[in-house]
């Protein structure tokens, strides 16, 4: 009785949490530990309740996922190495401390492991802070590497949108003391060919510099120890509207109103190379002199742009602020447009598939000394990339196959198990991509059947006859066709049917 | 005077542990705490002395390592595909209630996510409980897969033998109700394919069944209830010597002597088809369900394996236990011989590669109404081959290509950074692999030096008389051979001269 009365004021409590919309976290806490009481109570055998999902914020991928996704890993991939990266690779989890004070207010997402005794640890949030750690421990001053893994952030997922809790991220980032904006225009270019390869729509890359936005924000009179906060509100325009921003400027951080204001004027600029020369001559930003630095190299990252002929999707935007910390140049962000048949007049975007910039001082925070070695990258947003093919690939109902499977040997009689474990050793054995039904009598319906559900584009028949004639049966799945080949001819006959032309 | 004395204190606390050999885990964590009692004294600036590694048990991969790697992982995905496998991927981490009573003594080992509110997490200890979790929350009863990715274990590092806290595991795997043994057979054709296309010298493939060692076990007089745990003791005896084993047996498990002795006179066997025939005569295995059940599938396993042309290195051998608790019937496991040339007679066993084996209960365990899914699978050591490539690679000197870059774009004279850069944009679009150094003005003597260190074949170098003349010089870098090409037959020449033979 006393258990089915805490049973009671269990489910009271969640109700009110969910009332006061709590924290999700929160409530399913609760709702689990409602679940387990309630578990206990009513089974007599004690039999716990288990939950089968995975954790939230994450998913399995399906065979026919991994499909998309190594399409998209391809060609993200096969950029990166037409651009002569080499790979890293890294553990999933660091030293607590390798990442404490990098993420600035995003820290509270990053996941800690329990302390079992040894090092504390958490889950990499990214994976920059870790290559930053990779540059100093190896003392490497120079490199260009690209980085494809998991990373985690203990964020609310939008799972639809493609936000989750684990999530991909590929980065490719050139290290290394070099001359102005060639290797940030490389960047660019990157992102530029990736997006057209992927063929996703219309596409945007907003640049902006974190010398202009400080040099803007000087210039507004934002004292200097509001930078970063100031900052953070400004990188929110993307998804709040100018007046709320202003008011969190004023309200939460204590800005002055005029000082937002002023803010409010240069925020809404956005352009090219025109625009850069007007702000050169901008009587206020020309007389900053981080904005005059970061406009100078605007204008010559635009320079190499035009050479790269990529410069029309590019977009010098004072809007754009990028979150980390850890910036200290060039930023930018690839966004989506929306399509024309949307019925909008102006393209709007839709999120955010790219993004990255230059960081010149994180190696040196991970250096003894505080050597720095400039770095400047891009990191592809895969998983919105992933779900809009995915989406794509289901309203189009393409088929996709999801094995390789050249031939399915098959049989048309019984006790046959022995000869079809020959052949298809054979073939395994000279390289031909083979599978067999695990049956010992497996109707030829159903081996044929098998091959339509899989895609399977042949079958290689063993019957008696066959056996006695030294031959073996080849069936086109597609036309039905079929022809006896020689056992001997067997191999070359199937990689000449399905070689890809 | 105080924090000095409390140091000295500390100092003396980790004396003694080292001198008790106490775990080496908590060893390290009194050891940063003094050095951090250390740092906090000794520095004025109250600067925290930062250690720049990566946790215990883990590692990076710098490029060198990540190309073996990749050549491992490209002949075992070819395998896996070849047999018409599937890929699926799972979350890093799984409900803690997921891993719980899985893994039997081993489950000391899992590493738990911090409770940060919301689910209790724990990352994934091997690929095949998330495998058996995806197959019952989807109601799949029928699939081929493979997964490749890191698994994680909080065990005793031994690095330099391949053994991590954070490892790859490549594993393949068959799901649904077959004839008897053709997976199975099929999973031991991989392991056989895998390890032979790798080349990493001889190696043998031990099976043996859970019901003939739970058969084996009745006859010799265990009670079923110390089943598992005298089985965990022979898992133990391709390390220790059997006396070793026997004791713990008799000692720590309380199993009677006779019963052990008579274990002891089965554990030695091992052979082929004439071992499995005997035992199929011998007056007490004979008698046992259990053992006759297994023992009749192993003789078709080996009928089998000879049709595949492979049972030559396969051997029968009752000493093979594996550690998991979950496997139900074959389970095998392959080992690398020690080379003619280590002077010992006969070839010593270095070290699993691979495992596996059939475990027809697992899924049933998440599924709500226990419905079964028969399930065999192997699992390939990735790490250990790793280890033993790049050993391999380090004692040949050979040279090994980090990235695929075809061509440096190049110029002999100064101020042609445009023409560099409108170059190396056209190679990029027509799929060429090109780099160029991010100077303004490289000297040709380090672009040429570049291409030595890296391996790049061909240089394109542009120079005013080139220019005014539409052509590009096309240098070899082994020959020094000069050629100069038209403009708009580069991309064809770089092709020819870098296609692969």
């Amino acid at each position: 009785m006393a258990e089915e009365a805490a049973v009671r004021a269990q489910a009271e409590a969640v109700r009110r949490l969910k009332q006061d919309k709590a924290d999700p976290d929160e409530i399913a806490k609760e709702v689990a530990k409602l679940l387990e009481m309630k578990a206990q109570l009513g089974g007599d055998e004690g039999k716990h309740k288990f939950v089968l999902k995975t954790p939230k914020g994450t998913r399995d991928y399906s065979p026919k996922q991994m499909a998309i996704r190594e399409r998209v890993f391809n060609a993200i991939i096969t950029c990166f190495k037409r651009h002569g990266a080499e790979v890293i690779d890294t553990p999933v989890f660091e030293l607590k401390e390798t990442l404490t004070g990098k993420y600035g207010e995003d820290s509270k997402l990053i996941y800690d492991l329990k302390d079992q005794g040894g090092e504390l640890l958490s889950l990499r949030y990214d994976l920059t802070v870790p290559f930053a750690r990779y540059l100093a421990m190896n003392k490497i001053t120079n490199i260009k590497r690209y980085h494809i893994a998991k990373v985690y952030r203990r964020d609310n997922p939008a799972m639809t949108r493609g936000r989750y809790r684990e999530f991909y991220q590929c980065d490719f980032d050139i290290a290394g003391q070099f001359d102005p904006m060639i290797p940030d225009a490389e960047c660019l270019k990157i992102v530029h060919e990736i997006l057209s390869d992927l063929q996703l729509g219309d596409f945007l890359i907003k640049v902006n510099d974190r010398r202009i936005l400080d040099g803007m924000f000087a210039v507004c009179g934002v004292p200097d120890s509001k930078f970063r906060t100031i900052c953070s509100s400004v990188d929110k325009l993307d998804k709040m509207p100018w007046e709320e921003v202003r008011s969190e400027m004023v309200g939460e951080k204590g800005l002055s109103p005029e000082a937002a204001d002023r803010i409010g004027e240069y925020v809404q600029l956005h352009g090219g190379l025109d625009l850069i020369e007007r702000l050169l001559q901008d009587p206020k930003l020309s007389q900053n002199k981080l904005a005059k630095e970061g406009l100078g190299d605007m204008k010559l990252l635009f320079e190499y742009l035009t050479l790269f002929g990529i410069a029309g999707k590019i977009s010098f935007d004072l809007s754009l602020a990028r979150g980390l910390d850890y910036y200290t140049g060039v930023i930018f962000e690839a966004v989506l447009l929306q399509q024309e048949n949307d019925h909008v007049e102006e393209p709007v975007s839709v999120g955010s598939v790219a993004g990255g910039g230059r960081y010149d001082g994180l190696v040196g925070m991970f250096d003894p000394k505080g050597r720095k070695v400039p770095c400047v990258g891009v990191s592809i947003g895969i998983e919105r990339i992933f779900s809009i093919l995915e989406q794509r690939v289901e309203a189009s109902e393409e088929k996709i196959r999801t094995t390789d499977t050249q031939v399915l040997v098959a049989s048309a009689q019984k006790k046959l198990l022995e000869e079809r474990l020959k052949l298809i050793s054979e073939l395994w054995d000279a390289g031909i991509k083979a599978e067999m039904l695990y049956k010992k009598n497996p109707k030829l319906l159903n081996q044929l059947q098998y091959c339509e559900d899989t895609g399977i584009p042949l079958v290689a028949i063993v019957g008696e006859q066959e056996l006695k004639d030294g031959v073996v049966k080849l069936r086109v799945v597609a036309t039905r066709e079929e022809v006896n080949v020689r056992r001997e001819s067997l191999v070359e006959e199937i990689r000449m049917r399905t070689s890809q032309p």
